[in-house]
């Protein structure tokens, strides 16, 4: 090999260019060196890449220690059901359809505690339905004679297949029993198909069966015993979060419409678009409320909570998104009033964007804490009375010109922006009551405690912030206003 | 058994009651009639249900004859694979392991050509993957003894299970390779543990691939030969569809303000409300756009068609959108503007909605046909024009108070639910100028064709649709207008 940087025998080709300047013409063995630094290059950058990639997944991992947990479960899940190759009773036990405890593993063990059991009670009743269907099959056709027993066989597998297949496009089967139909059809197709050349099917399926309860009862136990990730409290932090980064929101965007240029800060930017965030969570809304039926008791919920609830709520709250964003935009918009028309209408809609947004807040507090507010009726009046002012503001307007030192009167054009942002504000109190409402009923259905006397009054002083901290151990903090 | 309405024997109870009514005592068996009628009852409902059931697949088969298409698809698919049982010299040839092909195929067959394509692909890079490095480490374990064996297998099952799962978390492997990593940990699990007993590893390998490989070709052919449902087509339709409905809406919205109540239908409501479908397509816009990728040259499109601008496109509808929402609201809320006030602004209103929905239905006719439009520059510089004058309308307020036969002068309460319709209106048409500029982005990376001279004198008096009919052959309609 050449050594880097060592000249090629001391021999140079040397070519002189029509402006004056030389170029030296590189051996060989120079460019081959130059391979080397591009290849390191490129390991670099290889190495760069892998790097970069380490540190996202290690970013991840810290900021959602959770995640990092369910990883080590499903490692320590199929670890156990290893165990059953290895260990000789065991192995006797169920021989190779060890392989279907392995697979039920792999395949039914979900983030969640109820994406998991929806998955194994799913996987078991398809399995069920179809070996019992298929046995059945198989016994027909065992019995019209060798001619047509394929006949029979393939006719049903298409048949059944098709069927079960158009079962899943069914909106209320595909929420629920999407995964169920799947294993149906794959069961059927394995048990009626096999069965012409298998002989002990009902042993094979009992093995079956019985692989299957050992992979997901191992499934369920890891997912529920070790820092169980229920999708009920998911469902339930999320819809809180999001209450609280409307309320966020709609005070970000508000104050910052009637600040000074120079007062506008960069970073209230990130608090500002949380309510983005709430325009794009029904999906997961809507699957968390479906796992959520499946899970035991736990926490503060029920065994039959009412999770639909928070679908409704959900829904109110992005209806109120929607209003936050045509106000976000329209304050962002090049029309914008003259000065003294902001300042005669900053105290109207800053009061009423915070008594909107603390109701969000009193509401987040009440789901957060499964408690009552006796004051949220109180706070809804005051609300709805800081509309009235504001109404009562606009109508001043008409009545007696205001004043100002430069143009005198202010024409329709140049309150256009703020009527505007005045009637988006008032839609946005009447989403709040719609919010309200729906947490209301959330109340009613989930029979959520009264607020003590005593604790009426201390929370006029204190605010109280729950915190979940390590599963559903709940702690609170009180926090001087 | 007892016959129904038969008295039984005759013999009968009668209790007298104080208001002078008198009761027959029922005896057993006239009770036990009752419960046939019961049983009856329960099996008319059970019936009814089942019909209803029926009735409603059946509606969503006739309404969606693509989905049935499907199912057909899935059960020829499995009948075909099935061949291999009973066909002994397909059977002879990959054995038991014929099982892996009808896995393969149940799980592997999606609605979509793309969906499909890429959980093929995801399963024989996973399988491939976790089938190579389980023989290395089964290599590896050999090596080191009969003690440490399982040790070795046990703790690299451990390892990768949770890396393999903590991968499914980072986004950008989740979004296209989910599928590919649960494979991966199935395979890699299956093989270190069960080469712990089966000897012949390589050949068991071989198999499972080539199974796989059989499978997963039957379903590509299947799902591309008959009646092919490509993620890409279903994609543009979708976009097309939305923007269409987007100006429907809009339309309706705005004619629905200005009618008298006399005038409004009942069956314009659901038109109004198609934009509500808009609001909540994000989720599977996206995943049209991943699996569409995988497509290989159909229709109109190329591999490697820019599907992420119709994302773009998709994100822009969605923002205009939300300020339908606001519009129908607002349009929707008590406070109605008066009659004389309406009428000076409908004449602008209307135009300008209009005006708008004219340029979305041109971006559609667009999108449909792929084919830049000579006119829609046009088209919007006049839509820009109708703004301006909806604002010279509202300037024109401030200046000279509209004479009105009843109040005379109009105050600034009264105007706000026209000032807000407006400023809302004026938003919505900003975002159909970022509609146009992101369809815009997608002509020019799609290059899609240029709308010829004669043809530009043509489509002045005609307008053409563009209906898919059967598959992708597309048949051009042109209705005079």
């Amino acid at each position: 090999m050449v050594k880097e940087n060592e000249p090629c025998g001391g021999l140079e080709w040397r070519m002189n260019m029509p402006d004056g300047s030389s170029k030296v013409l590189e051996p060989e063995c120079i460019s081959e060196s130059r391979y080397c630094r591009a290849l390191k290059g490129l390991f670099a950058r290889f190495v760069s890449t892998i790097w970069g990639f380490i540190r996202k997944a290690w970013n991840l991992g810290a900021a959602e220690p959770k995640k990092v947990m369910h990883c080590l479960k499903v490692g320590m899940a199929l670890s156990l059901v290893s165990l059953f190759y290895y260990m000789r009773p065991l192995y006797d036990g169920v021989g190779g359809n060890a392989m279907w405890a392995i697979m039920t593993v792999v395949v039914v063990f979900e983030y969640t505690v109820g994406a998991t059991l929806c998955k194994c009670v799913n996987r078991a009743i398809g399995t069920f339905l179809a070996g019992a269907l298929g046995l059945g099959v198989h016994w027909i056709a065992c019995q019209s004679g060798e001619k047509f027993e394929p006949i029979i066989l393939q006719v049903s597998v298409f048949l059944l297949a098709a069927a079960a297949t158009f079962s899943r496009f069914i909106p209320s089967i595909k929420a629920r029993f999407d995964y169920g139909a799947m294993i149906f059809i794959l069961t059927f197709s394995l048990v009626s198909v096999s069965g012409y050349r298998v002989e002990k099917l009902f042993e094979l399926a009992h093995q079956r069966l019985s692989t299957i309860a050992i992979g997901a009862s191992i499934c369920i136990l890891t997912s529920m015993l070790f820092c169980p990730v229920w999708a009920g409290s998911q469902l339930h932090n999320l819809i809180k979060n999001n209450m609280e980064k409307l309320a966020d929101s709609l005070d970000g965007c508000v104050a910052d419409y009637f600040k000074n240029d120079t007062e506008k800060a960069q970073d209230s930017n990130k608090v500002m678009l949380g309510y983005k965030c709430v325009l794009n969570s029904k999906a997961t809304e809507e699957s968390l409320a479906n796992f959520a039926r499946w899970e035991p008791t736990h926490g503060g919920f029920n065994f039959g909570h009412p999770w639909k609830e928070y679908l409704k709520i959900g829904a109110s709250l992005r209806s109120c998104a929607y209003f936050i964003e045509a106000l976000n935009a329209s304050i962002n918009s090049d029309q914008t009033a003259p000065d003294f028309l902001k300042d005669h209408f900053s105290k109207f809609c800053i009061k009423l964007s915070s008594d909107a947004s603390a109701v969000m807040k009193e509401l987040a507090v009440v789901i957060s804490t499964m408690t009552k507010s006796s004051k949220i009726d109180l706070m809804i009046e005051e609300m709805n009375s800081a509309v009235q002012q504001l109404q009562d503001a606009m109508k001043s307007l008409s009545k007696q010109p205001i004043a100002s030192s430069v143009t005198g009167i202010a024409t329709i054009v140049e309150i256009v922006p703020l009527v505007t942002a005045s009637s988006l504000l008032i839609e946005i109190v009447a989403r709040t009551e719609n919010i309200a409402k729906a947490v209301n009923g959330l109340a009613e259905k989930a029979e959520f405690r009264v607020e003590s006397d005593t604790k009426t009054k201390e929370s006029q002083n204190q605010k109280v912030i729950t915190e979940e901290h390590k599963g559903d151990k709940k702690t609170m903090m009180t926090l001087e206003k």
